[in-house]
């Protein structure tokens, strides 16, 4: 009766936060908790399509942000990152210990329906359409809706 | 009967994380949520009456760190911010899009009666007084008084 | 009967947001919250028994990352660090003002029963073992058990 809900606003683009994002959305998702994951502004990166650095979008300036921020492979360690080398030894220890890499928690958050979802106005700051994320993310919506789907759940903001 | 609340506790003094803020004040406010929005250490420097660099406070320590702190015309991107470029560029996307500005979401947000709330502790370490921030700021408290403001509520941390 | 209960994961190490932290921890504490403070990652640091910089966990690289990443006296200022100097002028602040530093608000975590937990998967990918701790951190849980702690919680996420 009484669900058990968790509401995750993923604000950064970093590493770290990233891999904790989807360690609490699925390790909540496998105790049974409904997970919304809610993508905002660095965030985003997380859910391009093209991995690397690439100019999407329309306007100039939306170009050349989306450019420098890129996309999931180049997402930096918040502290440490050394030029971007620190998140591929992460990765390395993570695959040593047997723990999911970020590949491997996206593609457990997907098995686990936890439920991706993009910030409606970032998207139109950056100048991103839906098909410039992957297809997974099933939603893009504004915060009156993403207040609506998380009535009564856990609010975690990761910034 | 059942009021929908939301605390926001804004620790960030970044420019992003500050329309984030009260990009989720103003949204939540919107669909007739409770809103307080509670500023600590970083966080008020968006509120400081001066939006430039000023020596304000008693001790040296406390001037010069509210000095390079800044206010609200000086609040950094997270990222990428090239030396405080990113911020202007960032609001020229956001006219252009006809997103509310940073200025903009503040007004708002006093249009909508949110609670804009200032830390005590911090003011104290930092030796703000009221008559050093904006007006809108009705209330200086603590923790405990946040917490009970914040019964039953939705509390998101933005760090 | 309605149990007033909060739960704080820390995932920084950041100087100011341990403060953040232990002052939300204990404020919430001495009104009669049940508190879990959840350290991960980062947040690791404030918890180690040595609080310099010290090659600690077995592996190669986990030792390098240790030792990068220190101990509490170690712990950086988010912004405005200036090489380590501005968490000893913050704490000089604090002294001046007679507000409780660091250290002054763990030993009150301590006494109030603030719940101190460590993250089971971060222990695990940096090759911390329980005795690398402070001895007041009791449990190491993953984030079912934390969630479980955690239910009926506000949570707060400190990234």
């Amino acid at each position: 009766m009484d669900e058990k809900k968790l509401s995750i606003i993923c604000f950064s683009g970093d590493f770290d936060k990233a891999v904790a994002a989807f360690t609490l959305a699925t390790g909540a998702a496998a105790v049974n908790y409904k997970v919304n994951l809610f993508f905002t502004f660095w965030g985003l990166n997380i859910l391009k399509k093209k991995q690397g650095r690439a100019f999407i979008g329309r306007g100039f300036l939306a170009r050349v942000f989306n450019f420098l921020m890129g996309g999931s492979k180049k997402l930096p360690l918040s502290r440490l990152n050394f030029g971007g080398v620190s998140p591929d030894l992460m990765t390395y220890m993570m695959k040593q210990k047997n723990v999911a890499t970020l590949p491997e928690l996206i593609d457990a958050a997907k098995a686990l329906n936890v439920n991706l979802i993009a910030c409606e106005m970032a998207m139109h700051i950056l100048d991103l359409k839906k098909e410039d994320l992957i297809p997974e993310v099933k939603e893009i919506i504004g915060v009156p809706s993403f207040l609506e789907l998380s009535k009564g759940a856990q609010i975690i903001f990761i910034s």
